[in-house]
């Protein structure tokens, strides 16, 4: 199979994971007989500084004459106080409006060798095993106006939170549709008893789930939600839920497993074009010192084969070797706790090692 | 000391856990030589029920003619399914924009005794000890438009997150009041690299960062709250944040204690009538039948004397009762984890008997 991927390492630890990650993609073209093309581009701090826009044309361009996207992380101090088009996180949103990456899963699974490092006692995490479907062009983040106003003569703000119907059923049908493949539960999380957006949101989640008679429906309010995942994760399959709560639940929902290092991400475009990001951010304190977990990122890049590429059998190797490197007691610094640590670039040689 | 309290029980436990509370205030000013007056108002279903309105005209009355307010609880799947305007939690949203409750605090504290019964693990609970002040009456509860439309010809729907500066400086100025009575740390939450609200709500925390030299700020995006307080819980001294967030982070923050039937909450007015109430729901699936732990709503009634009245004494001799109760291993059934419990009423009396 020939291919190419956009490669938008970005800021901070996002150069180290995406380099260790493409180590892994060498490895897996050589072994299973692909050839990856590799396609850089400019985002975020690096392509503010390097081109005055934290998403030049070009990277528009790489990204949309590949097969699939790869990202590192956006952001960092030294642009916290650019005015607001010329934020790092703004590149990151200008690609998920213009490619259309409407649809951003996350996965929260715990792996068995790390049960250990979460904040939350074993017993509620041992087990868990959902999917975060996040809305991820709509909502707040998009909505016009979002402004300095006057209102009754006095100094106000105002952000607008504006979905399309279309918009809502679409992140519901795919919601709907990875529950078919799973245990077949959507928990779809709004604030109905004070929104109107989230009012329209759990009369479409009724009309879908009747598309889907095997699938069952629970709502759950955003705040209720935000204590079950706590409480008790193991009872969740799939949240599906708009963009603002779907950032906050989904940050949350990190925590469950104690090893942000691990967790990877999916964007889903509706043209097919995808993205794949690590869910953990720039890390500007350990940027630059190859000590990163590169392991979310190689998880996501494995995610890519599987669901862009239809390698099934790579994307298990790849998944396959992290566990077994894991159970090996082999571990970046965040895993280690204070114990023996290996470093960025080894991680990566273990897993090649293990594939 | 003369003073009246208006009750509005509400529906589910919160009828329960407000009598078992009535109790300890009647012990309370029998032992302290205080008189006080009971005013019962209807809000939630009940009054649906009985007025056809969530908030009566009588009820506001009511308030508006006592010292302070006691509530119980709202809602239940009986009305989930009229129309907005006929919804129980109308009732108490309607009260908080009626009597300018703008001002929500409810403080995360773990109990020494209690300690085993969070999800998470001792070494991240010991020692917690935060306030989260949320602004209670603007924000996406309250701006208009809130209504379905049509947008380039499609069928969409609007909410509005609207904020006056003045309401921003409010609640901030709240905040670093009750810091300054702390540990001198303020949290400002918001997503200032997304929303317009957001950065002017940091803005503003700068200008009155400055008026109180004594007290730190911190900034942190919503998101990243949402794990820290999972990963961290005890760097939080006070934090503050608009109406939304405020929902979800305290509804998060409450599993750190593991006791949520443990904590309580108060709703400061500008005008100086403030509302105190349990942070847990109606808990429709055991109302009636005497299990529901009624120490939230006692702590809150504690708080009232010290906060509304200025009887530091009396809600330190609850407080202290409330605690003397616990070591000596009496538990409702949420506490009990499956051993010897009582009920809503022996807790009470128990607290009674150990002013
Ligand atoms: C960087 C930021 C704009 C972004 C978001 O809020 O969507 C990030 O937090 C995320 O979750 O991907
Ligand atoms: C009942 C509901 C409207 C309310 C809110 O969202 O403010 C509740 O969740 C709360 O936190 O007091």
């Amino acid at each position: 199979m020939k291919k190419s991927i956009a490669l938008l390492p970005g800021d901070g630890i996002g150069k180290e994971v995406v380099e260790a990650t493409v180590e892994i993609l060498k490895a897996i073209g050589e072994q299973f007989n692909h050839q990856f093309q590799f396609n850089y581009g400019l985002i975020g701090g690096d392509a503010i500084d390097q081109k005055g826009n934290p998403l030049p044309e070009e990277t528009i361009a790489i990204c949309k004459e590949s097969d699939a996207i790869i990202l590192g992380a956006v952001g960092g101090p030294k642009w916290d106080h650019n005015p607001v088009e010329l934020r790092p996180e703004r590149g990151l949103l200008a690609l998920r409006k213009e490619l259309d990456l409407f649809a951003n899963l996350r996965p929260i699974k715990t792996f068995e060798s790390l049960l250990d490092s979460s904040p939350l006692k074993k017993e509620y995490v041992d087990g868990v095993d959902f999917v975060i479907v996040r809305e991820l062009t709509g909502g707040l983040y998009f909505g016009k106006p979002s402004e300095r106003i006057v209102r009754d003569g006095e100094d106000a703000v105002v952000d607008t939170l504006l979905y399309k119907r279309y918009e809502i059923e679409r992140i519901l049908v795919s919601a709907f549709e990875i529950a078919q493949k799973r245990r077949k539960h959507v928990t779809s999380v709004d604030k109905a008893n004070v929104l109107e957006s989230s009012r329209v949101w759990r009369e479409v989640a009724e009309e879908v789930a009747a598309r889907y008679p095997d699938v069952t429906l629970e709502h759950m309010l955003v705040d209720n939600a935000a204590m079950q995942l706590i409480r008790s994760p193991r009872q969740f399959d799939v949240i599906a839920t708009e963009n603002m709560f779907g950032d906050i639940l989904s940050d949350e929902a990190s925590m469950i497993t104690g090893s942000l290092g691990m967790l990877s991400s999916a964007s889903l475009s509706s043209g097919g074009l995808h993205l794949y990001e690590p869910v953990h951010g720039s890390a500007p304190d350990i940027a630059g010192q190859n000590i990163a977990n590169p392991i979310a990122t190689i998880l996501s890049a494995a995610t890519l084969l599987r669901q862009s590429f239809g390698l099934e059998e790579e994307a298990k190797a790849i998944e396959k070797a992290v566990e077994n490197v894991l159970n090996s007691g082999k571990r970046t610094a965040d895993l280690a706790e204070g114990g023996k640590s290996i470093s960025t670039k080894q991680m990566s040689e273990e897993i090649i090692n293990a594939l």
